[in-house]
Formats: structure tokens, sequence, C-alpha cells
């Protein structure tokens, strides 16, 4: 346990607060609709579009829960759920459990302390956290803020070698304990909310601390970052929309480091293989919670198909789409280890900066508990595609 | 025949009766939106939503409905069906029909006479009655108002078998027909609305007096209730709400009666086979209306596995979703013995006491009655899984 | 040719009388759902929900829209489709058009001409026509306004079998082509929205003329119609809502005419093997527009089995939910030989009486006319199964 | 590359380009359904039912987008998209891209300079246009403006074969690369928004030109065409709306020319064949973007048949529902060898002229870049079934 919350007990404890407090602690609305109109009135609406919209027509983003919707749990009856763990097993630790903070750059956008809130908020609950390499502050301050939480740390494979490594590097002196790699951006997506907005996250001077701090990126750029910090942003876009990236800069990655390493944007099940032949630890099966192609599938859709092919050659996560409770069940049972939540804390972050945080993820920790008793679990290894059925 | 009216004759009386009196009859809607709008103008809102309401984002409200919606009725002509018979054996007796008001505690939120005014409905009728065992009378007193209308009492397996015991003794010289134990509420649900509205039944002082008044359970105090009513409060939540219960407690349960043993909250078949292995003459296929797990699969989507893996070893109940007459028929037809009604007579006991459950129970049976000539019957033995199509 | 127009060229006559004369024409809207507003506007509310209305929650009227959109039409080009003919070969008849005015009791209640308004326009345009034996006016006086006309008439089995009698014999003197016999209807539908309203059709004085003047019916009351018009509205009632009706009836009523008689009201493909093995000559596919059964299957799930079920041994008919032209296509294809169009002449009726039901007959038929050319027949001898495929 | 942009490289630039300039670019804005909301502003009630509306209840327009919203996308990673071309090779001719401007008569309606000021737009991007022959102005005018940019004409099978030859040869002289023959209007659909909003496009005297200038139209009137104009819209009338042509008429078109012959509105596999064994050289699978017959089957639903039976006897394009990029990978992943696009360029063109349509196109090609890569796409010829998955 590495947070103050000992989250085999939250269900029942959450419950009674909320009861209890109901008058302070809504002021993060536990509805996920809620949460999100909240989030609205609590931002401009540029912000507001940035962080809720999807690409195109947003049907990525309505295929992303109507996968949930297709599986109903099956619950058993009398199974003594009195003690119940909420905790797995992955990158060798034991982490509290199975909920991760998605990785999302720019969190200054959402609120003034950015990842350092997030941060502050996973690590008082042991919540485990993945950095986005593009956060508006250093990794080592996240890390810092996390102390003995699980964290990863996201990055985008890059052309500049140097670069990558010292990031890797620097995860891995950080303490972190596995690295992210997101492979399904490699050109943005068609923001459709955006361009009519006109709103641009980077006009709002969300830099990319972490960037700009790095030894290896300041050595690549021609002149000192300081005398002409626009032509730093512009290598800096240039590094991480790089949309030739391919298997072999995986392959490289991968020699950089002993640290677990999962790719994150995996859809098609001849992917995930290759992504385990590569020496590769896992997969992150994700659509980009909808931001990157429209038109895709769902990404529930695919993770069984996902977790088959990846088998026991590695470990399977799941990001697109996690709302509630009965969601988590959901992925676990049809092939994740675990998951990883984006927008919801996004959107208490707006609201109350590290409180919005910790108010999200403990609704989200405790409706888990109590579903889990509810569905006849007492631990998540048990869950299996048996829990579910097709509707 | 149990009540005052013969409910093998209802269907053109009430009907008549509707045309007749429209005036009066209608200040209890016929139409269950209708119904339950006009309930919400005659509750607080905190006690509306707690009765409406289900857990989480109501997947499973809307599931139970859509599962009626996947099958429809395929009605046959020209078979005489001029004496048409509602009645059902069920628990060694001929019930006049296949329909039982639904255990449901703290009626008292719903209308000051609770429980009371809903049995002398049921009673007026010869309508099945099942009693909750978290009433807010003495399961004494109920009995009194069903006289000899078949009744059901339904507990909780509980830690304190001296109180299990206690309860089902009582149950037994009161007459009671037939037990049902609830097993789909190890622990509470993520009541959504009720923690948005900061409602709770237990402040409106909705005491649970039937357990207040068991002598076994008063024993169990380590102080004289009357010195210390919280602490009785909280020993009674300790009993009723203990996840621990498992198959051995359902065991023991049935050693202490021979009264008929109905297990309520089963959907997974091998669970319902479990049941009639230890003993149990039955179970009831419910997901508690919704109000336990969300995300949970349709109750009606499993009936027809369940009913197949009880086989000849058992009786099937229904409840979860029935609205209206068709849905009593397509339950029927797909396993069931006979079905559980609960919120529609509970909006009917918010908007006009025993009266309102009374107008409610009869139209029900009415539109129950009328639906059966249509479709062909004569007698519900008949109805078989040829009476419906898959959408 | 039996009416004033030419059916087979109606299409773009139609189109170009639209085109040049809008502001009358359009009086009686062309999209089915604009011309049931423009109805409910012209008459009372209670009038309005007992023609617009179903039973229950109406999900068996949804059913039967919800069954024309799971099949669509592939068309094929390039047939040549200059000559399109409408007519098809029915009850030893060459018909205009393959399109039928549906039996419905009490017109008065849309239009004071009732009856005698729709047989007129029907008339007018050589549209066959099914006489409601529970009409405002004689069979006779609606004989007389169809002329050559085809014409149908619709009655129930009765356990008066003088009347029954009596009421075959004067429809086969006045001329008509064939019997259709409902056996939907053995009770009352649960007509939730007329309950609510507390409108009765017959408290208008919707009389039942055609009973009321015929010699057998007078005959069986016990004091002359005169005298009692009470009790003749009470035996009107039992003879025509007796339940009790069954396959012998139909046997019994095949005696007494060599006219072609259809039943309708099947759904069932074993009710309609035995109503041709009981020597009727057809059935009508029918759920009576939704208005009986609630919770039943859309009639058009169930043509393809039926029209199998009858196979050469009679003819099929359907009825419940034909819109427009592209429905009578998909019927046809999934095994109609004809079909009868019922609310939206009805709604014609309320706005402009005769000359409204010719409005929305002559919409419906140029719709089909055109529809016909553009899926690529000429013929609707040539509509068969590979004109639709499944959705 | 014919036009004035590289369109293998237009995804980012746009990018760039609509957040640097949003505000006049969002003039014509992005989404769809803002596009046609900006259209209907800007023109008469009349011309945007004419324009945006389908016939019958639009049921075929509706399938149009549900066929597409039953695949989505399967995207792969790491592939190396860096290098990306939108081009095809088509009627002999490399395609800057598989987008086509579709074939629409009386763009005047739309706006004053009409099809001129659509081929203008196609023209600065080259992007392939097909002229409609019933167009404003004359098809040697339009292939002025498209200048080498790909062009097709599109036009009807005549009764009058001398009026066909010298539209075929006209179009040959002018230097179109293929000839689309239109073959799913036999008769005029049932335009029930049309038909109530009493708007005709003749009565605005969208003069059809093209033919007005034809010499052999004109050798065919009886009296000069400026002494009796309306008899020569008559005329005009009469040979593009004769339901009587058929295979023989395509037989023989086919006879006219070299040039290639592609046969739109084929949506049954068995013609799709007829027409390659006629000797055509491919089809455009299309039901006329839902303005011909109403309950038709999506078009979208049949490419993939339609291109089975063409094989690699013909070449398929697609019409009907495309409406952004990931639709574009859809229609090329189920068969399609390019696509055409309708009503999002005419919103344009009503919206603004040549520049709206230039808008348009560049949102329209950009996004289908960015999908392009999102996809995992270098190469539209990589485009195959394993892209798409079924919903």
């Amino acid at each position: 346990m590495t947070g103050d919350e000992d989250l085999d007990s939250i269900g029942l404890r959450r419950l009674r607060e909320l009861y209890d407090h109901s008058d302070e602690s809504l002021a993060v609305p536990i509805r996920y609709e809620h949460l999100r109109d909240r989030a609205k009135e609590a931002m401009t609406d540029g912000r507001y579009q940035y962080l809720a919209g999807g690409v195109g027509r947003e049907e990525t983003m309505a295929a992303n829960r109507r996968a949930f919707d297709e599986w109903q749990l099956v619950p058993t009856v009398l199974r003594d759920v009195s003690d119940r763990s909420l905790s797995v097993s992955l990158f060798g630790r034991d982490l509290d459990c199975p909920i991760c903070v998605a990785p999302v750059a720019s969190q200054r956008v959402m609120h003034e302390e950015g990842d350092l809130a997030s941060a502050r908020a996973a690590a008082s609950l042991g919540v485990p956290y993945a950095a986005s390499s593009g956060s508006s502050t250093t990794l080592e301050a996240i890390a810092e803020e996390l102390g003995d939480t699980p964290k990863l740390l996201q990055l985008k494979l890059m052309p500049d070698r140097d670069v990558l490594a010292s990031m890797v590097d620097r995860a891995d002196e950080a303490g972190f304990d596995a690295i992210v790699v997101t492979v399904d951006a490699p050109v943005p997506g068609w923001r459709v909310r955006l361009l009519e907005s006109g709103y641009r996250p980077t006009q709002e001077g969300a830099t990319v601390a972490n960037y700009f701090n790095d030894p290896a990126f300041r050595a690549s750029l021609a002149d000192p970052l300081e005398e002409d910090p626009e032509a730093a942003v512009a290598a800096y876009r240039d590094l991480v929309w790089d949309s030739s990236m391919s298997w072999d800069d995986l392959a490289y990655l991968r020699t950089l480091t002993d640290l677990p390493v999962f790719v994150k944007g995996i859809l098609d099940p001849a992917d995930a293989e290759r992504v385990v032949e590569t020496g590769a630890d896992g997969v992150v099966v994700s659509n980009h919670g909808g931001r990157q192609l429209d038109g895709a599938v769902g990404a529930l859709d695919q993770l069984p198909d996902v977790a088959d092919a990846v088998g026991d050659r590695g470990r399977v996560l799941f990001d697109s789409g996690i709302r509630q409770g009965p969601d988590v069940i959901k992925a676990l049972a049809l092939g994740a280890d675990a998951v990883l939540v984006g927008r919801p804390y996004l959107f208490g972050l707006a609201i109350d900066g590290e409180d919005g945080v910790r108010q999200v993820l403990l609704n989200l920790l405790a409706d888990l508990h109590m579903t889990m008793g509810l569905a006849g679990f007492r631990s998540l290894e048990d869950v299996d595609r048996s829990a579910v059925t097709p509707r």
C-alpha cells in the first residue's frame, strides 16, 4: 500500500463519506455526465473543447462507449466477498489497484498546477500514475511528487535517438517503473471542435517543460533555447510528430533500457503480436480516447482478440472509455490486466485541482470495490470471460 | 379465491369500471410512465430518487426493459378463450394469479401506512404478497392484514443464526407460505442518485420494526434496545449487510424450516443449479430491479437458461422489469412460474396508499387477463416458449 | 378499370398535379406524420386518440413500422419500365391496384359522412374497398356507392348463426366479392389512451346501423329495437365480442357461402395452415394495426412464414403498417398478394371527408407507381423476395 | 499533379492553415451538419429543400449513412507513413486523389455561377470533376474551366440516338476522359419535400444550356428552339426521362465511343455483371444520394458484393453518403477504386461559390490525408478489406 487509503476497503468507507459529507464532496459530481458538465463550467470554451472533444464526428468516441454496452455482467452469488482486494501484479510490483492515471500532456491547460496536482492526488491514494513526457513540468518533478507510487513514463518514438535515450535514462534514474510508448499518433487527428473553436493549447503557453529541460534536446538545437524559443517549439514538434517512425524504432528503444516497455495504441491483433515479438513487455489497447482516428473500432471491441494474440508473452492494459466501476470489471473480464483512465480525472482536475482528481479517483475505486462484491469476486485474478455475456 | 375480486373475470369488468368512472380511477394513471410521474409529484425529491432510481448509470434498469423488447408475442386465434383462468399452483397452494407483490423494505418512506397499506390492497384482491423482513411493522402485523392471502417472507442470510432461526420460526407461526432469501445484496450498490441527492431513508426514521421486535435480535444486543437505539440500528445493519454469507449459510437456513425456500437474485444458471442442489425449492431470477449491480445483464435475458438449469427440480419466479400484462406472458413463456412486481405498486402506494396499490394491481391483472385472451390462452399452463419470438 | 383514374399511369400524372396545384392539394399533407398531425387538428382529442392510438405502450404499433425498416429494396436497372401496371388478380377479379381500403367501424366518428365518403372516394379511383359490418350505414348503402368497384365485407364470427347467415346472404346479394372474417379480437384490447381520455366512440352515437337494420338481428331481440335501444346495443356487443368463437365457427361460416372467405388477424403460420385446411380462401396477415394485443410481433415479421405456410393453397393479404409506396413493394416481395391500408385514409377522412380519402389514396398509388419504376418492375407479379434484402 | 495544390501533402498544411486563419476559413464550416445548416441560411427554403432533401421518408438517405456506421476502421501502427500519396490510377490517368466531384444538374439553383464555379474550384486543386449534361452551361465551357483536370461527362440514355451520339462526340472533342451513364432514374422520385414546398427548380429558369446548345437536339425540335422554348423544355424532359431505356440502349452507347463508360446507379450485383458484360468499363455504386427510390438499401451495403461481381473485369466507383475522410477509406476498403462526393460541395457552392467548393474539397482531402496516416496507409492501393471490421 503506497497511499494514505487502504483501497481494499475503500467501498463502504467512501459510500459513508459521501453520505455524511455530501455537501462538500459533491463539488465534484459522481456521475460522468455531471462531472463533465461541471468541468465545462469551470473552463474557457476552447480549453473545454480541447479536453472533452474527439476527432471528426466523434464516432470513435461513441464506439468506445457502445463497446462497453455490448457486454453485460453476469453476477454470481453467495461467494463470501467480505475480503476483497483491488490489487494486481504488474511490471514487477504489486499495485494497490488496477486503475492507472492515463498520460496526458499540457495539463496546465486544465489547472494551473497541472500534472503536479494530478500526481499528488494519485500519490495520496497509491494509484499508479502514467506521466506524459509532454508535461508542463519535468518528469523528475512528477516523480518526486509520486514518491513510491507506481509510475510509468509515456513518450513517443523520435528520430533523434539521443533525445530518446536521454528521456529513457532520466525515467530510469527518476525511479519510473515502466515506459509507455505511444504509437497511434503518427500525425495529428482531424480535430474538428478545435478547428471550429480556433483554440490551440500551445497558444496558452502550455510549455513542454520536460523537453525544454532535457540536456539532449537542448544540445540538439541550433541556437540555445532561450535565444530562440520558437525554434525550440518547432524542433519539439518535429521530434514528437515524426510520421516515419516504424518497428525499427521500437526495436531500438527496446535496446535502451531494462525497464518494462508497453506499446500504447494497439488495436490490430497482428500488431500486438509484433509488439511482443519485438521484445516489448505488453500493449495498451487504446484508440487514444477517440482523439486520433475517427471512424475507428471501439477499443474494447478489439480487446479480446488482442489479448488472445498477446497470450502469455506479455501483459495487456486497456485505455479508452473507462467511466465507472463496472467498466473496469468488463475490461478485466475481456483480457486486460489493468486499465487507464483519462477524461474523468482531467475533469476533476479542471474543477478542483488535486482534490478534484482525488475525488474522482476515490469514487471510481469505491464503485469498483462495491462492484466486485456485487459481481461475486474477492480477487481481480478471478475475473475472466465468464463474468460477462454479450448483449 | 382469497380476495374480494374474482380475478378469473377481472379483464372486462375492470375495463368497464375504468370507462365508467374514469375520473376517480385515473387518479392512479394506467401507463407506467404517467404513474411514475404522478408518484414523483406526490413525494419529496429524495424519496422519489430512492424509489425510482437504480445504481450507477442505470444501465441495468435499461437492460431489464430492453430484455422485454427483445421478445415479441405471437398470438394464436380461434381458441375459445371465453373461460380464462389466471390461477397458478405454487408452494402447495392455488394462487389466484401469477403476480406477487415484491418484497420492499422501508415502505413508510412512500406512505405513512407503509407495508400495511400494501398488504391490505393485496389481500382485498387475493394477490400473493411477499413481505420484506426489513418492514416498518412486524411480520405478524402484515400477516394479520393478509389473512388467508398467499404470503411469503423475504429475508437475508445473517451471521447471527439465532436471529435467523427466530425470524424463520415467526414466519412459520404467522402462517407464511414460503421464505424468500435475498442473495444479490452482499454489499450496498453504488446509488448515484441517492448520493447526489444526499437523501437517506434511515434519516427519515424508517425504523425496522420487524427486527426491533424480534426477541433473538433484542437478546443479541449488548444494551437493551431502548437504552441505545443507535447501537441497535448499527447491529441491524451489520446483521443484514454481512458480505461473508455463502452457500453454507443457505444450507443452514434450509435445515431451519419445512417451508418452501426460494433464493432471490439468481442470474447465473450455475448458481441456479447449486440452489436446488442445496435443497431450496426454487429461485427468483432478479437483478434487484437494477438497484444493486450496474452494467448487469437484463433479468429476462437470463431467465431461459436459468429455467433450463432448474428444470423440474424446482420452481422459477421472475422479478425485475414487469410493467404490464404482456410482460407477464413473456416471462411465463420464457420459463417463469410466476412474477414479482415492484416499482409499479410502490408508485401507487406513494400516490394513494392502499387504494393506490389496489388500482395498480387491478390494472395489471386486467391487462394480463385481456392479454391472455388476445394471445390465445385459456390457462397459464399453456404458455410456453412458442408464445414468443425473438425480435 | 372501375374508377375514373387509370391507375396504370397514375404516377407522373399525380406528381404533375401536385406540382401544379400544390396549394389546394396539400390541404391533405403527403408525409404520413404531417397527415396525422393535420388530422389531429381536425378532430376532438378523444376521437383522435381513438383513431391514432394503439393498445398498451403501443409496442405493437412500433413493431409494425420497425418490421418494414428491417427490409430494404434492391432496385434493378435498365428494365424498360415504361408500361407499368398496378393490377393484380384476386378473388376472381382483376383489381386495378394491390391496395384495398381496410375495414374500419364507426367511421362517423372521423367525419359526418362516415363510410359513405370513404366508399365514394374508393369508387372514384377504382380502389378495392373492404366495408366493416360495424359500419354506421348498411352494407347495402355502401355497396351502392361502390358500384362495380371490387368490394369485401368484413365481419366477425358470432354465436347467433342466424345473424351470421343473414349478414353473409346480404353481402352476397349486395354484390360483395368476398368475405373477410376478423379473428384477432376475441376480447377488447387494453386501450390505454382511450381509458386515459375517457372517450368512448359509442357515447357519440356511432350507431351500428348495419346491424340494427339486419332482419335476423332484429328478430333475435327480446323487445323490438325501437322500444329498447339500449338492450339492442348490449345484444350487438355480446354478438360481436363473443370470446368463445373457434375453428368450428369458421368451418360453419365456410358452409354458408360460395364467396371467397379471407381470415384476418393471422400471425402464426400454424394458424394460417389451419385456415386453408378449413376451406377458407386466404388469410390477412395483420395485428389489427397494433390495436388489440400489445407486445406482439410486427405483422410484416410474420408475413414470409405465413405466406410459405399458405403456399398455393390460398392467397395472402397484408395489413398493419402500410404508409407509402415502398412499403407495398416490400409486402408483395415478402409474400403478399395485396395490402390493406387503414390509418392513412382515415386521417384523410377526418381532414376532408371523401376528398381527403381520395387525396391520400392518390398519393399512395402514385408513390407506388413511381416506386415500381424505380425498383425495376413493370408488373407486380415480378415482385418476389429478390426485391428486398434484410437490413 | 494538375491543380495548384500538392494533394500528397495536403493534410498538415491544411490543418495549419485552418488553425492560423480560422476566422476567414470557417465561413465554410468543417463539420457536415454545420456546413448544411450554413447553406440553409444562404438559400431560399425551396432551393434548400431541393438540394438537401431525398425522396419519401428519406429512409434511403438514412440507410446511406447507417451503412457507413456498420463498418469501423482497424488502424495499424508503426508503418512509416511519412510519404503518403492520395493518387489513384483510373480511366488511363493518374488521378491526384480518389475523390471526384459528383455530377449534379441545375447548379445555378445553388449559386449564380453554377457549374463553372464548381469546375474552377476542382481545377484549382486538381480534383477530378464529373460534369452533368443537364448543366446550366455547355459541357465545352465546363471543360475549358477544367483544363487538364481529369473530367467525366455524365449523361442519361435517350431515345433520340442522334442527340446521344452528338453529346458523346462533344464530350470526346472537349477532352473528357470518360462517360458516366446514369441509369437509376427512369422516372422521377417521390420528392415529398419538394411537393410540400411547391418548389420546382425549372421555375427558376435553371435552363439546361448544354442541351439547348446541342446541334442534334436543336435539329430534333419541330420548331426552332427560340420560337418555342416551352416545347424545347418539354422535348428535353421527354428525352432524359424516358423510362423505356434498357440494356440495348447501353449497348448502343458502348458502340458510340472509345472513351471509358461507367454506369451509375448500380446496386444489384447481377446488374453489375451485366454492365461489364455489355462492354462498359465499370460501375458507380449509388442510389442517387437517396433522391430516387426510397426504402432502398444503403449504397455502401451493396458495395462489397458489387465489387466482387465486377471483379477484374471493370472498375468500381462509389457514390452516396461520403461526408468525411474515414468514409473514403471505408469505401475503398470495401471495393471502390474512387468515390464521388455530392451534397458537401454543393453546400459549399451555395455558401460561397467557387471558394466555398474549394474549402469543402480541401477539408475533405486533408481529412482523408490525415486519416490515411492514422490508419497506417502510405498508398491507397494498400487499403483492402482488412482495414475495416463490421460493427
